[in-house]
């Protein structure tokens, strides 16, 4: 299964500490594939988040996001910025996208800004979250802010646009689209009627 | 609880087919509030719904339908008009409320736009609905369009706005407020908690 994601998305947050034990549990495989909703968002008209841009939605959506948090036994903070920049994180799970720890560091980074309301486009939280994992961070924030990584997030995110997605987080099953952590179980549900065709 | 809701909202479909009987195995009370989220997107500053405006989501809206409903065992063809008018309705709705077959009438008009494709905002299917109940169609639709029933679902769509209702389905537990078909049972699970206080 596909898992788009920005780190910048509160949704994605629900998804990210999730995801990883359903498939455990179903014996489905994640591919943690971060973009960037900025680009997305801009490409439909809207200059920020529709949180940001609808008043009453926005409101809304904080008070839904505790109580989501409680229901599934998450942290939570409302953070003091949003939506928070996330390149730097985007770029170094793009690059270590088939490493057995991205799940990990993924669930670091949106810790960080969902519950600790850490700057996480920033060297030093990137850097942290990499040494935690035992990881030289020099090397590994080379790797993705090089030129070639950082057009390949461009491209990821042309294509997630060009698949039809519109917000994050999304799944993927085939050619199956899920949005939305309300949509997670029922994207494993298909998952594994795929498997069993 | 209060469930609002509109006769041309697909996803109010959905928890309109399903509240009831969630209610009966959990001892809650329904109460059926018609709003207009015609004039609610207006104060939003959207001229239709969200699924007209933004061609993503409409686009995606519709799997998710389909699917929706085959999980909930709910029939489903996508109405070749959306969204549908449906004053006439929500009217007989409002002036229909403290009687016991209200929730029935809703279920009844909602099949009508939702499975059979028709235009449920006219004298002739409001009518045919009524009699399937047994009750005198033309008495109640004397109710329904009188000049005071008119201003209190404007008054009613007003209060829903104030309220900071964005869309439909919503439910108000006391005074929390759970948006979308998805949070029905969240909304009910607040209610169990609320009465064993």
């Amino acid at each position: 299964m596909e898992f788009w994601f920005d780190f910048g998305s509160n949704y994605s947050y629900l998804s990210a500490m999730r995801i990883e034990e359903l498939a455990h549990r179903q014996g489905e495989r994640v591919q943690w594939k971060p973009m960037l909703l900025g680009p997305i968002f801009k490409s439909l008209g809207w200059e920020s988040s529709p949180f940001v841009l609808q008043k009453e939605k926005g409101a809304y959506v904080w008070t839904d996001m505790a109580r989501q948090c409680a229901k599934h036994g998450l942290a939570w903070r409302k953070p003091s910025v949003f939506p928070r920049a996330s390149v730097l994180p985007a770029r170094l799970a793009l690059c270590a996208g088939d490493e057995p720890w991205v799940g990990a560091f993924c669930r670091d980074i949106f810790t960080r800004n969902f519950v600790f309301d850490q700057d996480i486009d920033s060297v030093q939280h990137v850097s942290e979250a990499l040494e935690a994992l035992g990881l030289s961070a020099s090397m590994w924030i080379e790797r993705a802010v090089a030129v070639s990584n950082k057009d390949k997030l461009r491209s990821e995110t042309e294509r997630a646009r060009a698949l039809g997605v519109f917000g994050a987080p999304t799944f993927f099953v085939g050619q199956e689209m899920f949005w939305g952590n309300d949509r997670l179980e029922d994207a494993f549900d298909a998952a594994r009627a795929a498997d069993a065709q």
